[in-house]
């Protein structure tokens, strides 16, 4: 089924060092292109992909799968998206034999709660209720697909054994979930060193994507889509070689081309929350071409405002004993919840300012480059001074904190007991978590409004026929707070795959 | 210049009882039409707009001063949209004729200033720039075209006199802005009584556009763009008297077809802090029809999740002598700032739940159908136990607000010295400022992204050729947060002339 030729040949290239990307051309109007100035087609498919991330390589192999020809288009030199640099954690439960074998215990129930509870106002429902009903499959899918898992579960709030596969990645122990939504460890993530799953993951899938048969082609630049009459997407014109190509796509195209963090007006006009970021987090291509060639064909948008702002205090877990207070000296998070809901809380809601309050005991034991030192003093009266915070503000948090932490309580935010001690052993030290100054990965999470077969909606939520938007490029599972690592992987895997589906039996 | 000559008899007509709306149609396809696909004309202008608020009918006067002909559709049988059921206030500033006549200094750069630091990081720098270097040609187009304002200020947070046309009506003398930036009455308001200056707003503005030959037609519901091959816009379908009629639009199309509050599932998609809020605002013809149309033409959309949220606490003033907790029960904002920024700290930050604390000296002597109370209690203990705060959180927050207000001062919010009192005399009262439970009018402010012309742009930033929007069917000058009254019908005229203008001379 598969009528190009040389996809392997081009495939195996692209493993290899390649040239360096494509210039970027110009586009001479950003409107889709109408199918009548397509003169003649340089290349055809079935189900055209615009990158190479999870999200497309799972739509190129559920494609092959289903009996039809697949192109990924990769305007890097190397495949992989931003998905390769991640951790490649996914977000799966429900019991998947890998959490039973490590002995959890887990239900949709519990997971569908808490991904609807945690996401808040955001949560795009339907989305999160198919994706856990379904979670056990795609935990198969994905071992089918030569993605493997090891037998080591790893209790810390970050993977913190080379070969732990099997983590508590939200915020399912925190509050106030835990005692709404049993807690279990829903990380699933191929074992690695230094938390490079993500190369692991993607060297599976696209390994496997190869084998099916679906075709890679690196250095390749979709510029914009290519509209028939009637309103059907009908390919997409590229740039490749130097030269202007048009490819044709019989059965759609599946716009799977990341987020836009690389882009930065882009960032600062749709999320300045993002942009007051020290850190943008994903590969070069993140650049919002699919987004923008999905508005162009009329395609809605959702929560462009939103992504993931990591503040990662841990590990070590010691340092989630102190407190985060914002600029009026107020506690206002639970420390010890996922760091993408507490970095969420920071630049979303505190203005992009916070601290974190520890002692001796709770300090880390070295000069970490992720916190910067704001203030450190022998009393926090001094601390509180120095960071110019209200009048006794400080003073009264902390006591407020100590007098409650010696009896083991948090009433404010409940942190588990383990993180609940009183801050009493001088040097005190105010950690800068601003999310300009600390080390803050961003990430977009804004894209295509799709419904559940991936299909791009226009403003009256009607399906554009033939174009599909999976991953960053799409509004999915993950909104801002980001609730737990591994649901933008889980996010791209699964509706990536949903696309093709829908493309082959359409 | 006029080309429509029943003009003037649609517009009269339209200012009786005319005939119910008429009902809506379904839209075959959500794509725009091709040009190719319209067989005749039905009507022909320069200038289309669609709709008849403060933006449109600015568009209409403006594209009459420049000699082109315009036509208004409103999709309701009178014209006005949500301009004619606002308080008609317009943020004006920098020295207007009104401000020096009753003895008020205003430079530019102290309006500037304040809106670019209360907007936040959303604010649209450029055209806020642009607005407060023309707001007094902006002032004196108003009064030329028939608006009227008395020479009365009024000193409290909201106009409190039947005559009263010019107030403080954002957070200017709120902490911190009054300390960088001159505060200054910036609120113009036609006088009237009972907060309706809306009505006589726009009752002065559609005289002055039908005086100009401006025609307006009532009953007609815009449904899609027509569109040229090359990408202009040609016109419009609409739906009219039981038919569908193409509209041909020599000039170019301005959407001023309002916000989207009205229609349920868009607001739940776009803004679901707007959707948990008690009182959606705005006539009924908000419903997204101009976004809606502009999106499917290519257009990009920005800050969709935007919107004010008004927690109206006052008038009477006295009631800001008490403390707005959140969940924590810490304060949480300075309660002495615009209700527009009150509530959007509550919508936005504080999971749409807060309560105002007062004594019986800060307390309504009514029973006020804008906030129920949730709470009453002869001492904070029991207050504090009745809301199930965390244990000692509300009496520790009293307790430093009473300690530093003995003192007048107010260290953490630092409210104007006659809102600062100490909570002393039971009995003491909680007041629900959920934006759920409390009077909580809610609009919408996301929109087509356009530029300084107010050329709608597409994701690359590029204008489209022949449509424009402006008011509440386009991002403008009002953020989330909302900073003071008067910004958003500011926005409306201020950028409906200016797409009329640019559209004259295209």
């Amino acid at each position: 089924m598969n009528d190009e030729p040389n996809g392997r040949r081009q495939f195996l290239k692209s493993l290899g060092l390649a040239a360096a990307g494509a210039a970027t051309l110009n586009v001479d109007a950003a409107a889709p292109m109408g199918r009548g100035d397509v003169r003649r087609w340089d290349l055809e498919t079935d189900l055209l992909i615009v990158g190479s991330g999870v999200a497309g390589v799972s739509a190129a192999i559920e494609a092959r799968r289903s009996g039809i020809a697949a192109l990924m288009l990769e305007r890097q030199h190397l495949p992989g998206g931003s998905s390769g640099i991640s951790g490649g954690v996914c977000y799966l439960g429900g019991g998947t034999p890998l959490q039973k074998a490590l002995g959890f215990d887990d239900s949709v129930e519990a997971m569908l709660g808490y991904m609807l509870a945690a996401s808040g106002p955001y949560a795009s429902t339907d989305k999160i209720q198919l994706y856990c009903e379904q979670s056990l499959e795609h935990f198969d899918w994905l071992v089918a697909n030569g993605v493997r898992y090891a037998q080591k579960y790893s209790d810390e709030k970050e993977i913190s054994i080379p070969d732990g596969s099997l983590y508590h990645c939200g915020s399912e122990r925190a509050w106030p979930f835990r005692e709404r939504f049993k807690p279990a460890p829903r990380g699933h993530v191929p074992p690695s060193e230094h938390l490079t799953g993500g190369r692991e993951l993607m060297r599976a899938l696209l390994a496997a994507a190869d084998a099916l048969g679906a075709r890679l082609i690196v250095n390749a630049e979709a510029q914009r889509l290519i509209v028939e009459t009637d309103g059907r997407i009908a390919g997409a014109r590229i740039h490749l070689d130097g030269k202007v190509r048009h490819v044709r796509a019989r059965r759609g195209v599946v716009l799977a081309a990341g987020g836009f963090i690389h882009d930065a007006e882009m960032v600062k006009t749709y999320a300045p929350e993002l942009a007051a970021c020290s850190t943008p987090w994903g590969r070069a291509g993140d650049l919002g071409i699919g987004i923008r060639m999905g508005i162009a064909a009329g395609g809605a948008t959702l929560r462009m405002h939103h992504g993931f702002v990591i503040t990662p205090m841990y590990p070590p877990e010691t340092i989630l004993r102190g407190i985060a207070v914002n600029a009026a000296g107020q506690r206002f998070t639970p420390e010890d919840g996922y760091y993408g809901m507490v970095g969420h809380d920071i630049a979303y809601r505190q203005n992009g300012r916070a601290w974190m309050i520890v002692d001796a005991d709770s300090a880390y034991g070295w000069n970490d480059f992720r916190l910067p030192v704001a203030a450190e003093a022998a009393d926090i009266a001094t601390l509180e001074k120095t960071l110019a915070l209200p009048d006794g503000a400080l003073l009264q948090t902390v006591d407020y904190y100590n007098r409650h932490a010696e009896h083991g309580r948090d009433p404010l935010f409940h942190k588990e007991a383990k993180f609940i001690a009183p801050l009493k052993t001088a040097p005190f030290k105010a950690y800068d978590l601003s999310t300009q100054h600390a080390f803050t990965p961003a990430h977009t999470f804004g894209g295509l409004h799709t419904d559940l077969d991936a299909r791009v909606l226009d403003a009256w939520n009607e399906p554009i026929p033939g174009l599909y938007a999976a991953g960053r490029s799409s509004a999915g599972l993950p909104v801002a707070p980001y609730i737990a690592s591994g649901v933008s992987i889980g996010d791209g895997s699964f509706f990536g795959r949903r696309a093709a589906r829908h493309a082959a039996r359409a």
